[in-house]
C-alpha cells in the first residue's frame, strides 16, 4: 500500500524558502512554480535543489501569466497561447532539473489553470499537448475525474488523478467550493483519517454525509494554509503509522 | 567557402514578426529572444516555426531580466543569478523547439549580458555552464577573442567567433565603441565588401586604415537599424555572387 | 460644429514613436498606454510630450495587467483588484504630464478592461471610483450607451460616449463584432462619410441598413490597423474641408 | 526631543502583510514599495490603508525595475531612465494615497538605487527632481552626508538625512559594507543604546571605537531580519522610557 503526497513549492518571495525547507522532508512529490504566478530562475533553482536533496520527485507548476492574481483568476486565453505558455514554463523548468541531474517527473497546471483545464477541453488538450511536446514520458497530473483527464488519454500522456486532503466532496465526486460552509477541513486528525481511508477503501465521506467511491494516485496538500506544516505532519505520520509507503507516483514507471 | 550569417529575431512587438519575415530568407542562423529583454511565450513560438520554415538553425538569445532597457544596460548579477537566467530562457526556448521538431543549435547572450561574457571570466563561465547544464552538444557564440571564447573552452563547448558586419574595428581587434565616429558602417556595399573580405581573407580594414586579421565563424547582420533589411540582402548578394555558401556554422556537426 | 478624435498611443516598442509622431498632429485626444498592455516609463514620458507638442489632450490608457496578451483578454479580476489597477496606472501616467507642465485630461480603459466596463456595472464603477479618487475633475471615456456611461454618472464624473470611425454599428446601437463580415470598414473615403455623419446628423447607418441615431463627443481611430494613418489623415481632411473643428472634448470645460 | 522612525513595508508576497502589521504600529514612517523591486497594486493599496490606521507618514519607495534582484543589483540606468522610473513609482503611490484621503509625505530610494543617488549626483539630480516634478512639497529622504543631500538642495526640496539603527559606521561617517565583521549589529539593547545617543547627543560610537558626530532626522529600521519586530520594539520602548517622542519628520512641516 502506497501513496504520494504532492505539494506546490517555491511559490514564496524572493528567495524566502523556509516553509518549503519545512514541507520538502514530508512529501513525495513537488510542484515547482515557473515565474508565471510566483517564482524567479533563482528561487526555481534552490526549489529543485531542495527537492533533490530530500528525494522528492520534481514537477513543474506552470501557471496563467498573471502574478499579481497569483493565477488564481480565469484569463480568456486560447488553446494556442496556453499550449505556448506551457511550452514555456515547461521546458524552463526542465533545465534546472537537468542542471541538477534530476529528470522531471511531472506537470501539474496551477489555480485558474488547473481548474480551466479540469472543465474545458481545449484547454485540457492545449495543456496536455504542450507537456507531450516537451517529452511524452512526463507525467501529467489531473483532477480526478475531469476533462484534464480525457486530455491526457487522447494525448497519449500517463496521467494520475489527483484528490485533496482538506477539501469537502459532493456526492458527485466534486469539490465543494470554498465560499460553501464546510468546504475546507482544518482538524487535522480528521483529514489524516480522510487521507488514509481514501488510500485503503478509495472511498470518502462526501458532505452530505455518505460515502462515495474516490480514487486517485496522488494526495494534494498546502503549503499556504495556517498551520500547514502541522497538518502535513499529521497525514504523513498517521499514514506512516498505518504502514502506508510514501512515494511518487511516478517512481515505479521512471526507475 | 562558406560563411554563417547570424541575425537577432522575435525581438519585436505583440507578435509582430513582419522585419522578421522579411530577413529570416537571408540568414543561416536566428538567435532567438526569450522573454527577458523581448518576446512572449507567443512570439518565440511564431519566431522558431519561422526559422524552421526557411531551414534556419534556431538558437537562443537570453538576456538579463530588462525590459524596459532592452537588456542593453548592465546589470550587476552575479554568476549565480546569470546561470539561472540563462538556464531558465534556454530550458523555455528548447521546448518550442522540440514542439516544432527542431533541435536548438546554440547560444548567443544579448546585449549587456554578451558584453559582460567578453570581457568579464566569471560571467562568461556562468553563461557557458548553464549551456553546458542543458546540453553539453550546443554550440556557444562568443565575441571573437574575448573571455567568452576561454569560457567556452574551459566548459568543453563548442564554439564560433562573431565577427560583426556593419561595425568598425580597432588595431587590438575589439569593436569601437558606438559613440566614436566611423563606428557604424552603413553603406551597404561597403559592408558587403568587408564581409566577403573577412570571409575570404579572414582580414579586416580597421578604424585607423591598416589590416588586421580577423577570424570569424559567423557574421551577425542587425534587424533593428535603418534599412537594415536592404543591407542584409546586399550582403547576401555579394556572398553569393562571389560563391560563398551560407550556411548555419552548426550544420556540418549537426547532420 | 466641432469633434474630437482620440486615439491609443505610446502601444509600440521599446521606444519606437514612429507611428505616434505620424498620428499625433492628425488627432486632439491621446490615450496614453500605462505599462500594464504596452509601454513602459520613458515610452510614457516620451508620448505625453509627443501630445504637448502638438496640443493634444492626454489621457490615460489603462488596462489589465496582461502584457502578452495587450490587455484584450477578458480577466477574472474583482472590482477591487480593477480599482486598484486602474488607481496605480492612471497615478503614474499623471505623474508624466506634471512633469511636462500638463494636465491629465481623461481616462479611457483599453481593451477588455473597456468591454468589461461597458457591459458591467461592478467593473464600469470600480474604474470610475478609481479615477474620482485620483481626481474627480477627470472625464471619462465610455462606450455610447453601455454600463460604462451609467457608472460615470453614479460616481459624478464628466464623461463622454464614444463612437467608433471605422465599426459597424448594429440595429441596437451596439458594436458589430470584429468576427461578423463587414464588422471592419476599411474604405477611407467610406469612413470619413460616416464620421461626418455621426458629427453632422448624429446618426449612422447601420449593419442592416437602416440609420439609427448615434451620439458621441469623441471618435475612436485606430493607429494599429493597416493604413490607419492614412484613414484618419483621410477622416480628418474631409472634417476639416466641410467645417468640422477638431478640438479635444475636455477643452471647453478644463480652459 | 523628537525623532522619526522609518521602515520599508510592503515588501512582502501576495498581499502576505503579516511582518507589516506588527510593524506598523510601531514606527512613524513607511517607505512603500512601489511595484518595481516588491508589491504590486492591491498590496500597496493595502499598506498604504495600514499606514493611514496607524498615523504612520506614507512615503514612496521606488527602486530600479529589477523584481527578480530585489531591487539591490546595481543597474546601469541613465538619469532619464531613473527619473521616468522615479516619476511612474511615486505618481503611482500617491494614487493610493489620494484614494485614502492622504497626502503623500516623502521619498525614499530603494536599495541600488538609494545607494546609487548616495554616491553619484547625476542620478540623485535625476530622483530628486523627478520628486519636485510631482510634488516640491514633498521630503526626500537621503543618506547622512551624501550626494543625494546636495540633489535635494539643488532641486530646492526639503530633505531628511537618514541614520541607520543597527548599522556600524566608519570615522569618516560611511556605513561599513556589510561584509565586513561587526557592520551589522544585532543585540537589541546595543541598538537602542545607539538610536538613543544619536538623537540626544548626535553622536555615534563608530567601528573604530572612536566617536563621531551624526545627525539625522530619520532613522532607518528594518523588517527583514531577524527578529526584526523584537528589535524594533525595543529601540521603540528605549526612547518612550527617556521621554524622545517619535513622530514623523515630516509632520511638522505639513500640519
Amino acid at each position: 500500500m502506497r501513496i504520494d503526497l504532492n505539494c506546490d513549492m517555491g511559490e514564496g518571495l524572493g528567495g524566502g524558502l523556509e516553509v518549503d525547507e519545512e514541507l520538502m522532508p514530508l512529501i513525495s512529490s513537488a510542484n515547482v512554480a515557473c515565474g508565471f504566478h510566483a517564482s524567479d530562475p533563482g528561487n526555481m533553482h534552490r526549489t529543485v535543489r531542495l527537492a533533490r536533496a530530500h528525494g522528492v520527485a520534481v514537477g513543474a507548476h506552470p501557471s496563467y501569466p498573471d502574478r499579481s492574481g497569483f493565477g488564481r483568476r480565469d484569463l480568456a486565453a486560447s488553446p494556442e497561447e496556453v499550449r505556448d505558455d506551457v511550452l514555456y514554463q515547461v521546458g524552463a523548468l526542465e533545465a534546472f532539473c537537468r542542471a541538477e541531474g534530476l529528470r522531471l517527473s511531472h506537470v501539474k497546471a496551477h489555480g485558474a489553470l488547473y481548474n480551466a483545464a479540469a472543465r474545458d477541453l481545449p484547454t485540457a488538450l492545449a495543456v496536455a499537448e504542450a507537456v507531450r511536446d516537451v517529452d511524452p514520458s512526463l507525467w501529467l497530473v489531473c483532477l480526478s475525474g475531469s476533462a484534464h483527464v480525457e486530455a491526457a488519454r487522447r494525448t497519449g500522456l500517463r496521467h494520475v488523478e489527483e484528490v485533496f486532503a482538506d477539501r469537502a466532496y459532493s456526492r458527485e465526486g466534486r469539490l465543494v467550493p470554498r465560499s460553501t460552509p464546510g468546504a475546507v477541513i482544518e482538524d487535522a486528525a480528521r483529514v489524516a483519517d480522510r487521507v488514509l481511508r481514501m488510500v485503503k477503501e478509495e472511498k470518502v465521506r462526501c458532505i452530505d454525509g455518505t460515502d462515495i467511491a474516490l480514487r486517485g494516485g496522488t494526495v494534494c496538500v498546502h503549503g499556504d494554509t495556517r498551520g500547514s506544516v502541522e497538518l502535513v505532519r499529521a497525514i504523513r505520520a498517521r499514514l506512516v503509522a498505518e504502514g502506508v509507503e510514501l512515494a511518487p507516483f511516478s517512481r515505479e514507471e521512471r526507475a
